[in-house]
């Protein structure tokens, strides 16, 4: 007999497949998600929740022609298994191998790249206005979450197409949160929509309107008819209906052949569709149906226990958010905010303490920002902590609301520096270069995370911006005692060399203090100098290192395009050095998944690949 | 006798006032606007639109404990002749003068600094929560236009206000247009609202309706009853109520009575309320009535013509569109995305020609910016036509969307540099860091108008993204013959001279060959180099001027933060330059508003402060 999976060489297998076979086709494609994921980590609850909607667009739409942008794109396994790739899970999220998103490189049935959230109908329209402008026949579908509908750049679309009225299908995939629980009035809105009673009538009313329906009735009454039953059965959502899209919903998302139908039907109108799908994240694997945050993301873990093989070494994320507690209370001014990552930031533990003085705005950080340039100007001390690479969405309210007018908000910036698994989308390797470029901002990056509070507490002291970078993970660096006190601008010389000095920003430390024992059995020694502000420049030490006539090299995890090493050697050149430097960091290009510590060797800043550029500097 | 508004010495006084007082000071206000702003330029139509909404706000709020803040923040005059600046308004967007928008720096009654569109309601949900926090009694208000709303970030708030109903009102100033006429589903929706037939029965509806009520009643009953009352009368938003705000409207917006009357009763509400109020822009003074986006923001004019005191000389953005209308005609693949500024950004009568092939997304960069890449994923050639500072708003979506899939987007990014009377929250300053910092970007300048189109032209040819940034205003370097092919990477040496080297970024270039007249004069011959590309950089003239021993100075109307400065000397110390160099441009700070001479001379950008740099760099 053999699995109905493995027999799913391309996608349009699937549409050969009867009811029956699907439905056993989506309790082969669980297991094999579960079994896999176990072994190489990665986003199990999302995808195990959208197993039978993808089925369900696989059997209803023609991917050789028909687009689907998956927003976010986590969700993409199931996708990805059922266009070919089923066999390269083993290398998932691997350098080099399977990436954990849609990517348009490994495929041609992955019609955009996705990685960031609320991305997916702004693209999704672009594709149907460009099949409207060159008159193709293709269908366009965004799927989207309910978490991400929060963000405000999928609001925007949403606007934008309601308004043109732009045929494409919107699927709202509503598993009621996002990456942890989700907030906002939107929310509380789907929830009603859930709630009412007349949902659990839908699923059989929904049947029997779409098979009352014939073939050969002509399309426009058809579709009239069509809409007017539909809405009978559903609860109205006015709120898209408002914004100029057809609603239909909530739908199970878990029944593939009502699905099937709808969106056979929902294909046949001439506007844009908005589908609320109703999921369960995590669904079939007990142990993440109780528990979705956990196994969001996840590294191996074990079958049956569902714990993860991963030492439990205490992260950056979590000594900032035992420093908030701390410090939290005794400063009542204290607000935390976090953009729909209470978890991920570590500020759970605090949001329970100090639930009044706690903020999830839902995945909206630019909101997020101007929220807390808000609370500042009203004498708060709001903290919003982020993700290096979800703050890009903030870079103007950065300037506009906190920089401009000086605000005192503290940034406490996680996932600084390479992320690995999660590649180029998520890489937080141009927070550097885009703060350091805006007046008022002080940016600073401990050394360890035993820094982490006595950091946090010098920033809520400040009387303007100021950000805190610090990496995803467990601690480096521990060998060396933490600053007890910061002086603002002032970097500390670790060790004291001759003729060359490295100067490291947070992490990077680390790399520099094992190149140093490389260095030296090559017979050089080099100062090491941690950069404990990398802005403003400790310009003191930077003019003793041109005065004793020192070479310079410079290491970040980050990007070298405007980076520490880029306002180093502008410092430098001010003060006339003339002798040798060089910025160590990512060259002009996009980081892709990976092991970070392959990728630091790709790169040359492991200690080996530093060493020998200190070495080269040095001849 | 004398002006009631010369009696208005603070804002406590609008209080006292009878309510045929409050008529009157309208239309001293609107006579002091149309005559003052008639002499200073400034934005007019939008003030003119909210004489009767600010001067309810003052009747019915305290200014000492309440705080309101203004989206955009333009339409703040009247709030500013009111709190006791309307002796400054002669001298209004100066250098050194009053702010066109809020300014904390300026006056305590302005409580949060705007300027770009859409961040009110988060700055006030700030406030309130900080309010909520320190148990204060205050109210706080955001009064937000129709067009601002298509922003993501405000409806990001507003779902973030619907959700935790915090208790604020939010003003919506319903003119049916943002700079432009507006677009976006919402946007049909309010006009549903506007037109519905009860609207017209609204205005004597609401009044007896709150004149029934009693001041001795209960308060919980009393707003019981009166929202229930109101909701009789109006035709309900189902939109906003969905998000879990309150809905009052629509209101006549140049009903002082009734306005004050629903503000009075609104702020009892212990709710997040919403009132949809509906003005005219350009109110009161004919010709900016019938034509608002003429009167937005004005140069000086004359009363009775309108007719503005400028020379009519072609604009960049002129030529812009002019290209863009050109080369759309022979390239059916051309597409162009405005985000609410068809005029401003040339693309004007484009629109008329190819109304099929061009996009106003609302005030909305980080969708244009997605939905363009979407656009380009589908085989078109997607032009996005924006400000600079704008485009801050999207600079993940050009990580992300753009640059990591490497997608053939063209950016015509305009008002890049100084703009000069908006102000540091419009300069255009920071592009040429955060586009140059983004791996795959290419980043082009003009020297002047008449290489905008074969820029564009090259731009349209390329296959991956492409910026163009040019300067607000009419043409600079017109006495030099314009690039008529454009070469990947390659710079244009101008002139040929001596020792140093000036490398200029734009409409820098004028200013470096004027400086060179001066420094001719004391026997200075430097060479002349016209930066086309600001990325990538072109190494082989880099490397012949380390090699021919040039001291080099580099200009930039940008930050040098991270700037195209700072990128040369990246360059110059690689290939192991031991001259002297220099980076201008404008240093860490924001840039205020200003005449733009001015601001180049308080720089040290304008011709004679770039000679002074070079002396003193040549000694």
């Amino acid at each position: 007999m053999g699995r109905i999976l493995d027999k799913i060489t391309s996608p349009e297998k699937v549409k050969e497949l009867s009811n029956v076979e699907l439905e056993v086709l989506a309790g082969e494609i669980r297991e094999f998600l579960i079994d896999s994921v176990s072994k190489t980590g990665g986003h199990l609850a999302s995808n195990l929740g959208v197993v039978e909607l993808t089925i369900s667009l696989f059997k209803s739409f023609n991917l050789e022609k028909d687009k689907i942008v998956w927003d976010v794109g986590h969700q993409s396994y199931i996708h990805k298994i059922l266009t070919g790739r089923k066999d390269k899970f083993n290398e998932l999220r691997k350098y080099n191998g399977l990436s954990g998103f849609p990517k348009r490189c490994e495929s041609k049935y992955d019609c955009f790249d996705t990685g960031h959230s609320s991305t997916s109908i702004s693209a999704a329209l672009g594709m149907a206005r460009a099949r409207d402008i060159k008159k193709e026949d293709r269908e366009i579908i965004a799927v989207i979450g309910d978490g991400a509908l929060t963000g405000g750049m999928a609001l925007e679309a949403l606007n934008d197409v309601g308004f043109n009225k732009t045929k494409m299908i919107v699927i709202l995939n509503d598993n009621q949160m996002s990456i942890s629980q989700n907030v906002g009035g939107l929310s509380t809105h789907l929830n009603n929509l859930r709630m009412a009673p007349k949902y659990n009538k839908l699923k059989s009313n929904i049947n029997e309107t779409l098979k009352s329906s014939k073939a050969g009735t002509k399309v426009a009454s058809y579709i009239s008819r069509f809409k007017d039953s539909i809405k009978q059965f559903v609860v109205p959502s006015m709120l898209f209906e408002d914004m100029g899209l057809k609603y239909i919903g909530p739908i199970n998302g878990h029944d593939i052949q009502t699905m099937t139908e709808v969106l056979e039907k929902a294909k046949k109108i001439d506007e844009p569709v908005i589908i609320h799908v109703v999921t369960s994240k995590g669904k079939g694997y007990d142990l993440a149906e109780k528990n979705p945050n956990k196994f969001h993301g996840v590294s191996p873990f074990d079958l049956e226990s569902g714990e993860a093989y991963i030492p439990s070494s205490k992260t950056y994320s979590k000594a900032f958010g035992d420093a908030m507690i701390e410090l939290a209370r005794s400063n009542e001014d204290i607000v935390a905010i976090t953009a729909a990552m209470p978890d991920g930031t570590g500020l759970k533990d605090y949001a329970k303490e100090f639930p009044k003085r706690f903020f999830d705005v839902g995945i909206a950080e630019a909101h997020a920002t101007t929220l807390a340039a808000g609370l500042a100007s009203a004498n708060l001390r709001p903290v919003f902590a982020v993700y290096s690479t979800f703050l890009q969405r903030a870079f103007d309210q950065l300037i506009h609301d906190v920089c401009i007018q000086n605000m005192p908000v503290v940034f406490a910036i996680d996932r600084a520096g390479l992320v690995g698994e999660d590649g180029e989308t998520h890489q937080g390797i141009f927070d550097l270069s885009y703060l350091s470029q805006i007046p008022n901002m002080t940016v600073l990056a401990p050394k360890h995370l035993d820094e982490i509070k006595v950091m946090l507490k010098w920033a809520l002291s400040q009387d303007g911006p100021v950000a805190l970078r610090f990496p995803r993970g467990a601690d480096c660096c521990k060998e060396i005692l933490p600053l007890t006190k910061i002086e603002y601008g002032k970097w500390e010389k670790l060790i004291s060399g001759e003729k060359i000095a490295i100067i490291a920003v947070g992490k990077m430390l680390q790399h520099a203090l094992l190149a140093k024992d490389i260095l030296e059995s090559r017979g050089i020694n080099p100062t090491i100098i941690n950069a404990t502000f990398v802005k403003p420049l400790d310009t003191n030490m930077i003019q003793e290192l041109v005065n004793d006539g020192y070479n310079i090299a410079t290491i970040e995890d980050n990007i070298t395009n405007g980076g520490f090493g880029s306002y180093v050697l502008m410092k430098l050149n001010e003060l006339g050095f003339k002798n040798k430097f060089k910025s160590l960091g990512f060259n002009d290009k996009f980081i892709p998944q990976g092991d970070v510590n392959l990728l630091y060797k790709e790169n040359k800043l492991d200690p080996e690949g530093i060493a020998e550029s200190i070495i080269e500097l040095n001849k």
